[in-house]
């Protein structure tokens, strides 16, 4: 039968590929022929080579690249949960002291600072075309410069934001959405308006520093759920702190949170929001990486199955759209009212002018192929940030296959303090974020997070070059 | 001697025209002839008429209007203090259900909203200018969108506010300035870096409805200063509550506060700040409309008077340049580490494009002369609001002789309750704010704020004349 006759055609192709490469004729990295080199060299048909490259791809053995073509694939190194965070920790009040001592210390003489701060690379952003619009705005209507807003966020921005949810597996109103200065005012006021001082907040370790800050600043305790760099947080452990009572809310990231940009599964997400509503425990998201991923579907983020109203989703537009907006936004389900009135009561209003921007930019069609752009730009960048880190840090080095973000969380041999590798890259100008800035707790001493948002340039190979060797000596 | 005969030539001429207001023939609010056709009628030389109203300006018979003349003055109307706050209250938690009950009754269906909230005319502001110098920092560096500051603030904006200080009697440093959103941030900020919840915090009373809400919503408690309207805060209130110890922080304004626009002598300024530093009690400024003098002079604010650092001062750019802005500064002394750290922790950067924008505008030499005008025109505009509450409201109806800002305070005879007033306004479109919402106790029930800020048109003077008319109804 032809069918069959086809069907071995493109299996032997694909058996000949994964040949070269278990043989180390093609190496890890390394770029496969085009499509049309591969018919020439094999006299097969377009069909009959796609499909062969498909099931490769199927078996992980290659990876598509945008605008590139066909890559084989570096073996994926998955990581372990670091030990010291196999179960929950106990409530502690947040003290920082000694992270600042440290990046009081790691920040002196920052100059170009490239792979320590998550950043995407400016140079990424639409800005030329936001600048159009806002000119064009500007001149239209000079008043926007001259007038607030008396609601919580102009409806034209709410209403992008609305019709875009569904793809977020949520199907908001724009009444629903409250605009603020930027994500860490949305996670603040959430936390205030869920909690008081003297709080027990739930969040992941590793987690962002800036939760840390926003945590400590408001005097809550933390109990630290442990996380794994690529499954991200363990249901398991949260309902443990659950179970042993006293959370007043938890602060999670489903989606590529800094600074592993792990993935939870949807079950997982399900679970996680069905059995905080069911310890009637507020759940605040951050989402502001889930834009961010690299596969075929955006991840729904946890509010996509919440039916209670029990999760405030926090997100923004600076992220994706240009860090100098400080554009975010919340839906905050039951504490709506809530947070509109505390947000009014403590902050002036977000600058009308920056919100029909981003409204007219997402309005205008541009937004979803410009994010289709950003998100394979980011996933090229990160793939060669890894591949670097790979060829050049010690062996024992883990770093995930990060399925979406800008940041890559390396797993450095244990006996490597990497806080004195950053003392020892300093004078060589290289910062990075060493683990320990990512647990409020000691832990994560031999990991580090590298922003991988920069696009590459000699100056920052020659700088994950260096930090290898660093790290070389230090092993 | 030719002095002497000039003297008497002046005098004469004053005399006369002060002959003539007393009789009635020149009546309040009535426009004097020009310098020219005075000096015509009384054969009087240019100089001697200008000395003549001059000596009528000093006696406060007369005053001059910019690019308009010189008119009859209005009989000061002075009031005195309300009875009710006498002697500071006791410390309460500050419960603003009541007041925000009220405030969405009063606030349905508001279409044009000229007299009740507070804010200048969106066609005063130099919209023009500040879009024009936007699009040029756009065009020149379209990564001010896509790049925060690390530092609290822009330099070129804090060194323009640093120069700009000598002004305020003050001599700041650029580094001393700290860029916010808006001024409400700086002060909720300065709360937090100061005290903690169920703290107790002084403020006057009447007060701005914006600082009562951030002290609810920070779970604080107020002592209330009784303020007189025309020379601000009584001190020697201020002082028996600073006896009774327990006072944690003040959150005080000495130029053209919100609702009264009333204005401290330098020596109650003085006092204020030597016993607060005495006590050790932080004062937390609010200075938004310290530059809207009408008199010949900036009046400095209590942090010109500060030498230990206990002065947190708190002021903006929006009020002056553009509502829509949500720009503001503080100058926070002995806790400006605590207060960046606090800021950076819950808030995302201020733009940097809007910090840049305000620099140039400052830079430019449009700035001074810029807010000359519109100081003249807020004068202006005042007085002719004043003039129609004079007309239309009933006898007994007190309004202070405002010296600077955009906002009348009225005392209406004592029978009337002004929450009733805004509700038989409410079916005419009418709003404003009664008494009530500048205390946290009950009280100022016979009082009223009226925004002056919006340029005078017919159809508000039509809204302030059926104002006046509801009130003679319920008197």
């Amino acid at each position: 039968m032809a069918g069959t006759d086809a069907t071995v055609r493109y299996q032997v192709l694909a058996d000949d590929l994964a040949g070269r490469i278990a043989r180390g004729q093609l190496k890890p990295g390394d770029r496969l022929p085009s499509v049309r080199e591969l018919c020439r060299i094999h006299t097969a048909s377009p069909a009959t080579v796609t499909h062969a490259l498909h099931l490769l791809e199927d078996h992980s053995l290659i990876e598509a690249r945008p605008r590139s073509g066909f890559f084989v694939r570096r073996k994926p190194r998955l990581i372990a949960p670091p030990e010291q965070c196999a179960t929950p920790g106990l409530p502690q009040t947040v003290e920082l002291a000694e992270h600042h001592r440290l990046l009081m210390e790691f920040r002196r003489g920052i100059d170009r600072d490239w792979l320590g701060r998550a950043r995407i690379d400016p140079a990424l952003y639409p800005s030329v075309a936001l600048q159009r619009h806002m000119t064009q705005l500007a001149r239209r209507e000079p008043n926007l410069l001259a007038q607030d807003v008396s609601a919580n966020g102009d409806r034209a921005l709410c209403e992008q934001l609305a019709r875009r949810s569904v793809l977020l597996g949520c199907d908001w109103s724009p009444d629903e959405i409250l605009v603020t200065h930027g994500e860490t005012q949305a996670i603040a006021i959430a936390l205030h308006v869920t909690t008081k001082p003297g709080d027990v907040i739930a969040i992941q370790a590793p987690s962002h520093m800036s939760q840390l800050n926003v945590l400590e600043v408001e005097g809550r305790q933390v109990v630290e759920i442990p996380s794994h760099p690529c499954d991200g947080l363990s249901v398991d452990a949260l309902e443990i702190a659950l179970e042993r009572g006293n959370i007043a809310a938890c602060v999670l990231s489903a989606n590529f949170p800094n600074p592993t940009c792990s993935l939870m599964s949807d079950e997982a997400k399900q679970r996680t929001v069905t059995i905080l509503a069911a310890h009637k425990v507020p759940l605040i998201e951050d989402d502001t990486g889930g834009d961010l991923y690299f596969g075929e579907r955006r991840p729904p983020p946890f509010k996509a199955f919440d039916d209670t109203g029990n999760v405030l989703y926090c997100s923004d537009l600076s992220t994706i759209l240009g860090t100098g907006l400080s554009l975010g936004y919340v839906v905050s389900g039951r504490y709506r009212i809530a947070f509109e009135h505390v947000q009014t009561s403590i902050c002036d209003p977000v600058p009308l002018l920056f919100q029909r921007m981003a409204a007219a930019f997402m309005e205008g069609g541009q937004f979803e192929p410009y994010l289709r752009r950003l998100r394979h730009t980011l996933a090229d960048n990160v793939a060669a940030y890894r591949d670097l880190i790979a060829e050049h840090f010690p062996v024992g080095t883990r770093v995930a296959d990060t399925p979406g973000g800008y940041l890559l969380w390396a797993e450095l041999p244990r006996q490597i303090d990497t806080a004195e590798l950053q003392r020892q890259a300093l004078p060589h100008g290289i910062h990075f974020a060493p683990g320990r800035f990512f647990c409020h707790q000691r832990g994560f001493d031999n990991c580090l997070r590298l922003n991988a948002g920069h696009l590459l340039t000699p100056a920052i190979e020659a700088s994950i070059a260096k930090l290898g060797e660093l790290a070389h000596e230090l092993a």
